[in-house]
């Protein structure tokens, strides 16, 4: 026997193979079984509610059908499993719909196709992930504003290459990271602008021959606009891209607040303290809580990242012009991702919410820096006239004189600057004390910063105020896609009402 | 002597080490002077005019720093090689200024940092490069839209699954990948929204006591807005990501087109032959017509896609609030991200705007493929009121019966018809000759799919004039961000003529 | 109320917060019921036994602690669900064997931590995953060889630049995909020795003071060795990536055969045809025949090397030294890369294996081809000794003419070449028909190409006996991978036996 | 005009279209002047010898090839720039070739095809950057276990969640990291072994009709040996795919290790200064170290690791048997990873190796730290017969009642014990106030681990003889590549000598 009988005697001379069951319509029919069977029955009276609208399937048909779909049980169905009998969700449905319509249950299926239905079961399922995320995503956004106005007046540090370069304030870091993640919801926001548009109509890909009205299905599955081009409508990958895209930057983004929080949450930066919630203590050890809520943030947010780029790789290099059913092997990396996001972001929001600043330790740090001196040699510059070289040398020197001294930066004196200034310049300047002492606080360092965008107080209280705007805008936005989803599916029902209750039959 | 010493003695006791110069400071030095010598003159110049206007340094001096500015020849600076003297370009050409304008050069530096220097220059870099993209794709749109005005009855086969599933027309297809396209560039504006905002003036991070006017500095570099918070505005980097993830979708998306081209312009497919100037050709073998011109923008897409990816991977994981220099390492990756694009979007234009159209063989095989059966099957629910699975029935067993007779789909005769009705339903139906000969022609299955995004001539004349808008609209707004930085230039060169002559000196 | 309460009282104030809860605990317990449960139970009792056998535990302990283990009911364990009494698998497990042996249960833990046995368990479902990998593996490459033995004589083409080239046969083309594969093979099977050494002994990750023996227990778990610093037991993850690597690499070196198949199964190629049991029919298309086997193949080959993809992406830029449990949120990526694996090869060997190949189209368009006219060629040089580019400015000059006269390569006579040389050397050459016929034939083309390597059918066969000696020793090396596991669990089972029912009690 | 005449008139009618020479071949013009030419040289000579010692081709022939051979200068190729009259570095070196030997130089293309000739081309300039790299692994290498050798008794916190876990030594870290090292090292060169073999002899795809002899040019050409199948040798790109992950591991391992390393010279946790050639310092901020040559190398090795994806990436679903000149797009990937392997490495090396340990700090956290109590409730099993859990509920309790009393883990005292397990058992356990001493020294928790891979110094020590042996022996694999190489090199020049003043000519 040659190796194709051998093969074919074990594996199975008809479709399907055992193998290829095995390995593709099992893990298919489960995942659809989980994700699709909602959107696909919305999709069936969508479309049967439009055929029998313009008079494509009579009323009476479409009352049969309504009420076969109508008694399609979903937790029946969830328990089913692929037995080789239908290949797959779509067929098993389509059979339970003959079996109580009769042969009128095919009609369902004028005009359509499994390639149109397909993309729109997918792009349902997504847009319902992405308002998921979203949420998560502006309880985030609120967190970190919230936050910040409660610390406005936190002196800290704030570092560049891994070492204090600045003080500024805690409001005014946690801001720049509340304006990233804006631009991260709104990122998703655009890409679901993109998901929630209706191939419905484009059958196979070239639409039909029957006058169906595609606009109509849009409105009743809540679509906000159709995806015109029917070639492009089947074809096209990049609602499914942008939306990975987006997750995989808010998750790299978001990760990188992360590890700053992690370092502050050592025992050696002491800044920071997780509530209780959120640590794993150990009770032999009790200086030795493990930040788990971070960690596995941070884990989560990089495991997101991963199934989301996995959506872009998977899709290099295949043709645009051949539609296939192998999406199904892809849209799982991007259920992942978004799944992933609808887990993460709301666990970072209470922990970022309920962690302790020791406020009294990140000011203690930040006067004991050297990071105000550079605001001494601008100081040197508006008062006294020195041009900026000449300025950051005296005060080099000046730093000199007090570490030779074993001083700190909070501790150098006006004579420190006469000295050093005398020896740069030839003669001392006549600094009064209270301007070195001013220009060496990281109080007014911060005050003094009053330019749009920087960490004087005043200015990061305008910025919050533009930033709770910013938030109401952002949840009003989510808010209101529910809203549309939610008024789509009444004026749905609506319409099978009318139809199941109204006229005459066939 | 111990390791330590040993290295030492070897690599160099002094900053920088042999080995951090070679591996770190000489490649840096040679991107910037190659990227960043326009931009960091243009943001020096920009920065004094403001520092002047706002009376933070002397007009007087001004002029002075103006004219040594001045006096600075690219050509020059191009020539320079890292010698350790100067640790990078700033350095360098900070001495270059003090040699011709003394110390008062360094006041250059008030109230600003080499960290938003920095970013305002790879900023910069980039929208002119995301620009030059935008001119390549706008280019690649216009040829697919004049492509498929040519091609409105050019009959070809759509297929699904690798295999021939229904007639369209050329141009159905064209403008399915024309509005990927445009989707493709609408998102590349969008990056560049993101990329062309102005951190100047934030400083180290934390912007600065002096009175700076940072709108005034970001509207004399073009900027169109700010990245408010200052913190933000040095530590953030979606203004990288997000640019990288849309030149990714653009090059994989535009890839998929390109795949189905090359396996049409094989010699079994014969569908498309690319004009001499795209084909590498071989005497002794003249039948073999190398698509080197696909081929490469192939490989030159998924180069792209990969650098562009580089950008993400790289950032993952990185701190938030360490802001560093070795983003030096990573722009490299952008850049050859977006160079490639500059190369790849208007070689594809050119190769795809020149390509021939076998028109009568694809007719061919549009009309002896099976692709329209499903038609003849529609026109059966249509004109015989049969439900849509026994007239699917009926046109399989008439198929049969032509395939058994040797004949193909183009052949199927009324008789055909009758003979299988009789079987599936008992009697059979009496359905026109001519109702049969329309349904299987393929140019009659396009025409009558005149619905909303259809291949219908009518529909697709439709959708070419609203593409002719979108592709007027697309190139003005490339036209329109050209022409606002232009302006930025003049307005530029007039406030520093106008420092340059007026008034008197300090 | 501020944030921190509004929070805390939602999510709950101890440890773990219902976020918490929610987003990393149940998913983890969940997954390490499926995958971890069996190799935990194994490490317990391996590690009892060499407690037992070093004297760190009593024999009488010994055996409570086992009759413990002996009872745990892995189908109840897999009924469980996280219910928040116990923080993961470990916990519930330990608190099981409490109940049933009391409080000495806690001696099970002396001398290993959390750490050693997490990393244990994951190399031990990683190991079982990459020998269910290798079997597919091993499988396609006997597929490929075998195959390879039945087309030794059919003629093919083999196309550059996506263009006839030359022609060769299809077993040349199946032994370098089989020789790609056998490479890909002993890349995982490298991995697989990484993989399966013990961490066991490292203990939190410094080992312990108890005088435990790392090799004993490595050996009752069927480890092949030990990572033998105990730092890099538990802190090192190239496990992981090199088998992550080298699975990533075999599903893109196969993708890269399937596209080929995919693109000779198109009506266009017509080469293959895949059986009935791997392609989905339509009744009314009866020529549609979609080769759903080989799509999802190249899908799921793509999405197994996106999820190995991952791993590596996800460990980028986390610290060495850092060791945490965020682990669990990685190990996922894997494992579905390994299941992928274990599907996808199989049936990629059925589909392949099944294949009918269409000996008569491909040989056809070998002799119709210009592809054997550099053979013309060579044969001037060899018999007329002309120099290699007159031969060929002649040969080019005889294809130009019979093309002009309507002729294919096939069909160029002596004649031809005669004229041929005329025009470029000045005088006819007196080549023979025979010659002329010989070297355009294709059969003799691949016949002469005798050199190592060539498609000759005598080299083949030699490369074939080679191979099949391959096979063989790749199939035993996965075999006695297993036998050796199998022969570790006999041994442990026997050492239980023996602590079970040896000596008198503590 | 039509779109296709408006486009040719602007960029040429001929290949290579103006779009197509500025996007492909100048830029693969100038990497192949780079990179190949000297490579390309070799090959021509490697060949040429072949031919002649087969009798393919006439020895005075073969000198007069040869001296054209020799009067290239590579200099003058290195200064030619693209201009449209050769299409790549290959016919610019034919012609020059030609106009130096005349026509017979074409017979140096006998047998021969640019397919061989691109694919060894790219495995020996690989080849060296592979060793290249080696070379700066292996030197870093060297410096861990330097530094460990000089650390054996260096105590340190290890860490686990980014909190201190248990006490070990500085030499038991850097050991484990030459532990990955030397594995990432062995990956590669395992890499190096698959990429040092010969294509050539394969010709287009089919070898040849002439009696070429492969393994001779293999040998003077330094490979190791045969990619046998010929269609094999030009499809498969393995050789790429391993050498860049093996690289992109090397770097994503390494760069796990620089975390740590920038974390510990943070100003919060002090353990490390970098020399002062590695930093970036500030003279007005002198705390203000910034560890650049650290920083950098972190994100060379993040730039490395994409590089290195983006090989595996780009060739995802390409098809095998379809070779195209496009790889020229992939090779800069590849060769950007490896060139940064080149520079980063040896710059760690000398980063880490030159680097300043407080040891007196770490020692003092390692006291202050809770980390050595669980060595406490070990000695509670070892010495009193507690079973495990017992002894840690005693300990904690011990725990509690220090730190209530403000006292740190090193002042736990035997009355804390007595105390404690009076209320845990009912009764004080006696505990000698030295075995409390001894148990909570880090030290003494140190050395009692004396298990395989423990950090005892005994085992440490140990462990390092073996790894210096392992030094040695990585060392020399490298050295012996070199020296094959040079012993190629040598026989080439000998046999090129032997051809050009032998016997008689043609």
């Amino acid at each position: 026997m040659g190796i194709r009988d051998t093969i074919l005697e074990r594996d199975g001379r008809q479709f399907p193979g055992k193998s290829y069951a095995e390995a593709v319509l099992v893990p298919i029919f489960e995942q659809a079984k989980r994700h699709l069977l909602a959107p696909m029955l919305a999709i069936h009276r969508a479309h049967l509610v439009m055929l029998v609208e313009r008079g494509i399937v009579p009323a009476g048909q479409g009352r049969r059908i309504l009420a076969a779909l109508a008694s399609i049980d979903p937790a029946e169905v969830a328990r089913s499993r692929y037995d080789g009998r239908f290949e797959d969700l779509f067929f098993y449905i389509e059979e339970l719909l003959i079996q109580r319509a009769g042969e009128v249950a095919g009609n369902l299926h004028i005009a359509r196709s499994r390639n149109d239905m397909g993309v729109a079961m997918y792009r349902m399922v997504l847009r319902r992930q992405l308002l998921d995320v979203l949420d998560g995503m502006v309880a985030l956004h609120q967190t970190l504003v919230r936050l910040a106005e409660e610390h406005v007046d936190t002196l800290c540090l704030a570092y560049t290459h891994t070492q204090p370069a600045q003080p500024t304030t805690l409001a005014h870091y946690l801001l720049a990271a509340a304006d990233v993640l804006a631009r991260d919801i709104e990122r998703l926001q655009q890409a679901y602008r993109q998901v929630n548009r209706s191939p419905l109509g484009a059958a196979a890909l070239t639409t039909s021959g029957f006058p169906v009205d595609r606009q109509r299905v849009a409105e009743l599955l809540g679509f906000d606009g159709l995806v015109e081009n029917s070639y492009d409508a089947i074809a096209s990958v990049d609602y499914l891209t942008e939306a990975a895209a987006a997750l995989q930057l808010a998750f790299v983004h978001t990760g990188r607040m992360v590890q700053d929080l992690l370092v502050w949450c050592t025992q050696e930066f002491g800044a920071l303290r997780l509530a209780d919630a959120y640590v794993q203590c150990s009770s032999i050890m009790p200086q030795k809580r493990n930040p788990v809520g971070l960690e596995h943030a941070r884990a989560l947010l990089s495991s997101g990242a991963a199934s989301a780029a996995a959506v872009v790789a998977v899709i290099h290099n295949t043709p645009f012009g051949d539609i296939v059913d192998s999406e199904d092997d892809l849209q799982p990396h991007l259920w992942r991702a978004a799944e992933v996001g609808a887990r993460v972001f709301p666990l970072l929001a209470n922990v970022v919410g309920t962690v302790e600043v020791n406020r009294e330790l990140l000011e203690r740090r930040a006067r004991a820096s050297f990071a105000t001196v550079t605001e001494l040699a601008d100081a040197l510059v508006r008062h006294h006239g020195l041009d900026f070289r000449t300025a950051h040398r005296v005060v080099a020197r000046a730093v000199a004189r007090a570490t030779a001294a074993g001083r700190t930066a909070a501790e150098i004196t006006a004579a420190d600057v006469a000295a050093a200034s005398a020896e740069v310049l030839g003669a001392p300047l006549a600094v009064a004390e209270d301007t070195v002492r001013q220009a060496l606080d990281p109080g007014v360092f911060v005050r003094v910063r009053r330019v749009t965008g920087g960490p004087a107080p005043e200015e990061v209280r305008r910025m919050l105020a533009a930033r709770g705007q910013v938030q109401a805008s952002l949840r009003a936005w989510v808010e209101e896609r529910r809203a549309a989803l939610k008024r789509a599916e009444a004026e749905l029902d609506r319409a099978c009402r009318e139809l199941a209750t109204d006229g005459a039959g066939a």
